[in-house]
């Protein structure tokens, strides 16, 4: 699992070669930046809508984890399309956490502020 | 790096147990789920802006990964404030895209469109 | 041009009895209140699109007037479907600003300032 | 009640004089266009879940209204930043609606579809 990102970063790579009516990430390609940045801006909404959802009715919490997907391979298309790759973002959110000593770090805070 | 996203969710699962005003996370959940989702919806809101940029800009293009950081980042803290894991959306993408096989998958349907 | 909110929401009233295929509203209306706001995040996107072309290239101001034109009527969609009036929106606005003495008030404020 | 966008933008255009820190929308004004765009996205995923949690919860269906206001209240502070004026965006939705005729011809057109 852990190459996920990856792999779907591959396959975003490979589309852009295929032709515009091929699949829908070909035509997202094909319709260009704005597409593509409205379709993140319509699956955040979605995401928040799941989440609001899932607050009445807690039998809905899966539908979060279905926006939540469309909302990463929506932007996973837009690295793509920048050339840009996953790794960029993953090395950024571990930039910020840092690294490798983050988790344990996060245990020593939690533990001062018991 | 693989597991950037499973260390982050570690990370932010120790945070549900420190004090509200410790760090970033404990106050987002403690606010709850309204204020995770506003910053949802304002960090897509930056992720569409820092393309626009970058299409004006080409000088800007690492500003794309800076808030898709921070909007993945929010969603992760979505995830965590709702009991779901990261792994459980990679494993959603790797269901659509039709998991082991779907490079290779995708590499016979660019072939087929030449 | 003073009464155009209260058009536009009498219209939309009148579209609750149409057929869901005969408008574009009334498929909206069909579709539910989901679909309804999905429209509200997709054009507030848009309104931020337009407003960085318009920053790269004042020849696209128009594009704003435009994008907040739609934005505005998804609203009032919304509105509608909730059996709400643009008048309510615009008494809570005047509400806030101190409704007749408001813009007097803001040139004392502006004054001081100075 | 008919004037009330109007008497809000001159408000907005007074505010523009006015020092960063007198007033909230000086300060908007102050951190430019990107802070105004922000808050036009944050503020649209506000009413996305105003609007479900008056679904949950008819009580709260007022939310709406609060939440619309803060978003047309955003936009038009963006239509102010931008030297545009609510007239240019009302004059659009009355273009779209057949102006003067609209009501009658909506009258007409539900008629045909009964």
């Amino acid at each position: 699992m852990s190459n996920t990102l990856s792999q779907v970063a591959e396959i975003l790579e490979q589309r852009k070669s295929a032709k515009a009516d091929s699949s829908y990430v070909a035509s997202l390609y094909d319709k260009g930046l704005d597409e593509i940045l409205k379709k993140v801006g319509e699956e955040a909404t979605e995401v928040v809508m799941a989440a609001k959802d899932a607050e009445a009715d807690s039998q809905k919490t899966n539908k979060i984890v279905t926006e939540v997907a469309d909302l990463w391979f929506h932007t996973l298309v837009l690295l793509a399309q920048q050339n840009l790759h996953p790794d960029d973002v993953l090395n950024e959110l571990e930039r910020r956490f840092g690294t490798s000593g983050l988790v344990e770090k996060a245990n020593r805070q939690t533990s001062q502020n018991k």
